[in-house]
């Protein structure tokens, strides 16, 4: 096998590097691709864009249930649909294909992922004070949440993991998956992921049609409360349109990872984190921010060095050249502050001391601390979900968690005295705003000659 | 004056009672009035949806930034906007109109929105293990927020406080303001909570034209990580469509309320709660459940006797009509039951022992524990804030509190002999997602002739 030297550009120094970052596309700027508008005018009779399908579909299901949903998921899959619900035996089958080796290496990451979540603090609090009032914040869990596994470029099993063992940790009661089939197959080691996370209710549905069955329901599929997990750029559309009937957790886009290394780093490490990263998709960034010229050119040789022999050599080469980047510039310093404002899904920390630098990260789905902490090894065994925020979005959103899976409901007992106390300003309040109903209602607890 | 008997639903039975909850629409179910219809074709003179609108304003104000906002706040307002961002003089001078007692109100229901958030649990935390593996969650006060402050029906400025602070308590950097002038003229009341609350960056900007400056940012005003607050339909729409651009609180309906009473409260209370919910707008429900058919007679009566006094009499009177009412179920646990199917933004306990049923709410924004809670005093000065789910969105959304205003980074720092531990489960599992660069990046940690 010849070894293909990748593309990747190079940059060099702030400024440069800072003009690459600020240009990536926020997550509404992604168009379709070419192959994506055939695939939608040979299905659809009509040169939609994905928003247009997203929207037909979630209509179309949601008046008319089981039958669109039927009807979408054979027009998409080329075949009709066995059964709108896998069967136990269906599950039980996939899990008795799975070799022993692969059950017992799915129940070590979710072992690792319950352990790390319960450790998460989530409590109910409510706070008495001297006149017997009490405040507080009651957290609930979720009642039925529904979790996306995508199949499409892989089966990805540790998805489901990291999404479903979260909402047990919160105590939601009822998790359900929905999981396209792929070439008319549902994926064996999904449904043994599945099964090692308890999961029963499961649906053969992908895209638009198992988010809009999930969120609207159907006489066969009772709605959720809430649709989480990661997705193709249909079920990414389709969490946006439905979001208000039910939760949604984040509108995950392609994944990244920035790497940040100063001359301690192993190149060869380096440049294997680079490659994991790019295999993902043709979509995913890696991106490496170096402060040494020569570990840039070293990382640069054994990523030449190393694609060759793996098998995604193709998807590696074509995100590589797209999106990836190696740059240098003058200090860890200017490194951190490049990184703050990529707000990158995995930041990687491959630096001298690099705990000193946890502090300094201000945006990041999550902080990988030193050369141990591979972001393939947190991919599935770490404990910490993978699924993380994307596309800047780690400026305000968080990786899925345990809050992810409740919610609260704030308590209001003021005592007798304590709500004397307080009628009086919000009682002025009330009046600057033209409430006065608000005011009487107030008022009346404390007029002469009401019973108490 | 004469007392007009306000035309209010009664109901009779738990099926009865369920049936019209479930009847209640969804938020997306809204439809645009005729009012707002013809108001938009004059506008825009064409026969647009809310969404067409929101939708071209978005799209201008990103593409063309202040010439944009300058022009469709001009268009919606009926005259050219003073200046892009409020002066301090403005902002001053609102200040010194306020009276000394609504000052003090206001201040005094900023000193208990505080004293409540700063009570929430909201801390990073770091686990080591003995083999020096650390695990965590950093939690990060987002950076730059804007909150729509709604000044239509009314000014609330009690909204932009139970907004604006726990922002503050959060530790966000920086907290700007978007409110609407109404005829011309800002809201000095909304200007001195701002004052109070610190807040000194406020944009004379309301709708679509407020959110997509502050989503997009133009040369005049930065941009923001996330937009927060309540505000009116075009809002709502707007806020949903640059989600994933900056993050979103919630989508704000219509308010709710729902009083749960026995025959141990106080009809006429009831009845003067039932008149502050329905003050606030024409879709506003206000809802009373009761076991009691003697005191839903009584509370129906003295709504009657204490409406016509109310300066809001006739939004009252349209808001009990279409929308509120009056039922008698069998029990308190069917109307536990019902205000769980309900879940409402405001869930009001005028129950006999009223704490012992708090533990069987399973979904509601807030609750109100007994008499004196009154859902007015909750709006300005009991703490908790006012901008809470509604629409059956409590099933899966919280009030606004200090974690909207955070975000978590996950901590991955395991340690070389953690890491070696695991690497064997995790090559596993991503060799069967077909993911063999993972595999090989965890693996070259630990090959043979590596450095360590």
């Amino acid at each position: 096998m010849m070894p293909t030297a990748p593309k990747i550009r190079l940059l060099t120094g702030f400024e440069a590097t800072r003009a690459f970052i600020e240009a990536r596309p926020l997550l509404d700027e992604y168009e379709a691709t070419p192959a994506l508008r055939a695939s939608i005018e040979r299905l659809f009779g009509e040169a939609l864009t994905p928003d247009q399908v997203v929207e037909r579909i979630l209509r179309e299901v949601r008046a008319q249930g089981d039958e669109a949903v039927r009807r979408y998921a054979a027009l998409i899959e080329g075949a009709p649909l066995d059964e709108l619900r896998v069967s136990e035996e269906r599950i039980e089958q996939a899990w008795e294909r799975t070799l022993p080796e692969l059950r017992d290496a799915l129940q070590t990451c979710a072992d690792r992922i319950r352990a790390f979540h319960e450790k998460q603090p989530v409590t109910s609090w409510l706070d008495w004070d001297t006149t017997g009032s009490a405040l507080g914040q009651m957290i609930l869990p979720l009642e039925r949440v529904g979790i996306y596994a995508p199949n499409g470029r892989a089966p990805y099993p540790s998805s489901l993991l990291m999404a479903a063992i979260p909402a047990q940790v919160a105590g939601v009661h009822e998790v359900v998956v929905a999981t396209p089939p792929r070439d008319g197959e549902l994926s064996d080691v999904i449904l043994a992921a599945a099964h090692i996370a308890g999961v029963r209710e499961i649906y053969p549905l992908g895209g638009a049609v198992a988010v809009g069955a999930l969120a609207y329901g159907t006489a066969s599929i009772p709605g959720v409360d809430k649709i989480l997990g990661p997705g193709n750029l249909f079920v990414v559309l389709a969490k946006r349109r439905v979001y208000g009937v039910v939760g949604i957790d984040q509108l995950p886009g392609p994944t990244e990872t920035l790497l940040l290394a100063d001359e301690s780093a192993d190149p060869a490490w380096l440049a294997a984190d680079m490659l994991a990263q790019a295999e993902h998709d043709p979509m995913a960034t890696a991106m490496l921010i170096t402060t040494s010229q020569h570990l840039a050119q070293v990382v640069r040789r054994e990523v030449a060095t190393q694609m060759p022999t793996l098998s995604r050599r193709e998807v590696i080469a074509e995100s590589l050249a797209s999106r990836g980047a190696i740059a240098v510039v003058g200090s860890s310093d200017e490194a951190l502050e490049l990184a703050n404002l990529f707000a990158p899904e995995h930041l990687c920390l491959l630096l001298r001391d690099p705990w000193q630098w946890v502090g300094k990260v201000r945006h990041a789905g999550g902080v990988f601390v030193g050369e141990y902490a591979s972001e393939a090894l947190g991919d599935y065994a770490v404990g910490p979900t993978h699924v993380m925020p994307t596309g800047r979005t780690a400026r305000f959103s968080s990786p899925l968690q345990v809050w992810d899976f409740v919610k609260i409901t704030s308590v209001f007992g003021p005592s007798a005295e304590q709500a004397r106390d307080l009628t009086g300003a919000a009682v002025t309040v009330a009046e600057a705003e033209g409430l006065t109903a608000h005011a009487a209602a107030m008022r009346k607890r404390f007029q002469e000659g009401e019973r108490r």
